[in-house]
């Protein structure tokens, strides 16, 4: 049987359920994908071949056995290397980090295991995930599978690129300033940030520690959805837990947001903003509306403040997790990552910890917003796709700096632990894809995933498949080593 | 009636009930105290004598009404003037706020307004709260009643000297490197730091965030147990409170400590340890074993390394409160505090997050050595009690400094968060008083405060009265006005 080009979760656990297709086949067929095309893309940094095949082999047998353990047992999946696995190399994308072999699972790994799900690999990201182009210099770059010249974002992106390529079926990611949401963005798919409190980061290498949070990526929001649910809820390893009700959304056939009271954040969300992807949320909304959502224009706080904030309380943690490391091995960090840590260890106490009270006033102030409506829609990237390499890139004839540029309007959310889904609203005429958020109120993801499956439903752009996932893999190209 | 010098909580609330003595007489027996003995102690910077009789007239009557709240009905405190009260000024013992008026009253205050305590007046600290002698360079040092030439401790000295000279019934401190522990130590009475979160700070001007805690001063462990009783639990207004049950102690009137296994901490405890400190403690020891309890040597986590953590934070959360307002004012900080907020302003902030890191591995190892015990016991101020206006003094031949080894056994605790009981266990031969400090489980307050009482009710060293405070009064001189 040929099979499609990207089988998303949802896709798999029907065809798991009804026989029509095995683990052991998905398994191998998205090894003979590997294979053939992350040579060019690079999005895998340790490929888990004979793990997976195994596992395979084990879910299929238990399914035969009628053993179903729900939506995700024998979906193949890929996770950030920056998330523990047992006995499987987790570098942090660093060189420092490269024969890091750990002894137990991160806790969204356990849980997946759990669940079924089976890890085909380890997926680049930015080095010490402290950067969104993924252009790392250790490994070589992540490429975008829409245009491989172009950055897929990051510091997720090998994640993210995977997925969009039908590398994987859903996969993992962290977002400490946008490294879910951004890569979700640029590769033409769904990411989740959920609650900072929501997801266990046991076993997760750690970047700014009142910012990082883990969570999923899914070629759907109902596959983003059935990911973020299994890796969800309290841990008692990870104090930044909370013990709060996880809820399924309601995946209605024909959703309707009739009563849905959508915020739309005015002013200086929509500077620095290209005229594609202004025009892509425009009709972004007018589809929101077309379903019964109403919008109302809504003030936010500062944003200018706020980034500035995540910039200073960012330098600070990251610094404090790598000083050391640094001190001792100078010449074995990239010369970004280098640069942003020398710079952190300029900041004083007395201002950082004047950042996180100010931080507090900012996140009273969102959350007052918050409470006049149900969610808030903004652009996520605003600009147009860098070149791996360029530092610079052009929005409305002005030269911006691409990584704060990238990070204009969502960094800031990563103050408010707030949930942000950003899903595919267009593209670019360049053929690059373009991504708005959907943010909710604190554990409120539910609301967030209803709404962005409601949108998605109405539109067709997450069915699109980039240029180098259409072409057919060949079923007798033999399985991928690691 | 001759009233006695110091009348505690308890027995004026069975006084009260009984009808022996009135609130009203009591207040203006307090206030011509206050008048004669405060001059010289300076324990007092506002007294609130008008508020004070007119709510003891209140209470009065709603006790004669048989409207009794209970044990705080119509007894008379004194707090600390970093906590705010409402209509009535609060100066933090600084010259800036010298005028500030609070509009609402701190949490704290509120509670014992709610049990029917009668606020007498707010007391002398050291500018802050950051610093121990409580030598207030704009409203003159704070005297120890034992002996007026020494530092009563601080920085809740004023708190502490007003209720060992019979100034007030109760009063509440606030502890963030010992403030509570060393003045009740200095002046012979008990004082309680409860665990971390057990207190709203509501209202209570902050010095380090990570470290600040509200407790009581008691004449009586007893005493002590009630005002905490009044003032502990949850308050949705200080994300910090948590919700766990507040139990009173049992109060024994013959009490025994079989079963009740303390540990005794060896090593770096006893260095710079003044030989009447040490033969107080041992003797302490051996009234605790008399009474039924078993002690265990046990080994603390290093000690100098905990101090060295404790200072740090607390520089660097010090500065981040105050570093505005010395830009502006600098002029108006005292040398001391000034020195200390220009040291805070060095602190880089990876440094600060990283000695956070470290005190959780230090409070992870404090807490298993406690699990081994119900409670430790150790010396509280290690040293003599130093002169007004000296920095050093003499311990076993060697110059020490006074703030950090008056500090020594007492601030690390701070970082642990741990609740700790000092309780008086003996005397210079200068005659002032030495303390023990009983350190419990977190929120485990009840243990602690049921160790003390058994303790205390097998010695007398908590009935002793300051010199300066067994003069009588004459019951024709008028009340002290404010």
């Amino acid at each position: 049987m040929e099979l499609p080009a990207r089988l998303g979760l949802t896709q798999l656990a029907e065809a798991f359920s009804s026989g029509q297709l095995s683990p052991v086949e998905v398994v191998r067929h998205a090894l003979r994908r590997i294979a053939r095309l992350d040579p060019v893309l690079n999005s895998y940094l340790s490929v888990t071949a004979d793990h997976a095949l195994e596992r395979a082999r084990q879910a299929e047998s238990e399914i035969r056995a009628g053993r179903h353990k729900g939506p995700l047992h024998g979906v193949p999946y890929a996770a950030k290397d920056l998330l523990d696995t047992k006995g499987i190399r987790t570098t942090v994308g660093s060189r420092i980090l490269s024969d890091n072999v750990p002894a137990a699972d991160a806790a969204v790994v356990e849980s997946l295991s759990a669940a079924g799900a089976i890890l085909l690999g380890k997926t680049g990201m930015h080095e010490w995930a402290y950067g969104i182009t993924n252009n790392n210099p250790h490994f070589g770059p992540v490429r975008n599978p829409w245009n491989t010249e172009r950055i897929p974002g990051g510091s997720s992106g090998g994640s993210a690129a995977a997925l969009a390529a039908g590398l994987c079926s859903f996969s993992l990611g962290s977002d400490t300033g946008g490294s879910i949401r951004i890569p979700a963005a640029l590769c033409g798919i769904a990411g989740l940030k959920p609650t900072f409190g929501r997801v266990s980061r046991r076993g997760a290498f750690p970047l700014g520690h009142t910012l990082d949070t883990l969570g999923p990526f899914g070629l759907t929001v109902q596959d983003t959805a059935l990911a973020y649910h299994a890796i969800a809820g309290r841990d008692g390893a990870d104090p930044t837990t909370v013990d709060k009700p996880v809820e399924l959304p309601r995946f209605d056939a024909e959703p309707s947001l009739k009563g849905v009271v959508i915020g739309v954040p005015r002013a200086s969300y929509y500077e620095c903003l290209d005229p594609a992807v202004d025009s892509a949320v425009q009709s972004a909304l007018s589809v929101l509306t077309g379903i019964g959502a109403q919008l109302r224009e809504v003030a936010v706080p500062d944003i200018d403040l706020a980034n500035s904030l995540h910039r200073l309380i960012l330098l600070a943690e990251g610094t404090s997790v790598h000083h050391r490391r640094l001190e001792e091995h100078r010449e074995q960090f990239g010369d970004d990552v280098r640069a942003l840590l020398d710079q952190g260890r300029l900041v004083l106490a007395s201002d950082y910890l004047n950042a996180q009270r100010q931080r507090k006033r900012f996140c009273r102030e969102f959350a007052r917003t918050l409470e006049t409506v149900d969610a808030l829609v903004a652009p996520a990237v605003p600009i147009p796709t860098a070149r791996i390499g360029e530092l610079e890139v052009e929005v409305n004839g002005r030269l911006e700096n691409v990584r704060l540029a990238t990070t204009r309007n969502i960094r800031a959310l990563n103050l408010t632990g707030l949930p942000v889904l950003s899903v595919p609203c267009g593209f670019h005429s360049d053929g690059l894809p373009i991504g708005i958020q959907i943010v909710g109120k604190a554990f409120d993801e539910r609301r967030v995933l209803e709404i962005g499956h409601a949108y998605e439903t109405a539109t067709e752009w997450h069915l699109r498949i980039p240029p180098i996932a259409r072409s057919p893999v060949p079923s007798d190209t033999a399985p991928g080593a690691p």
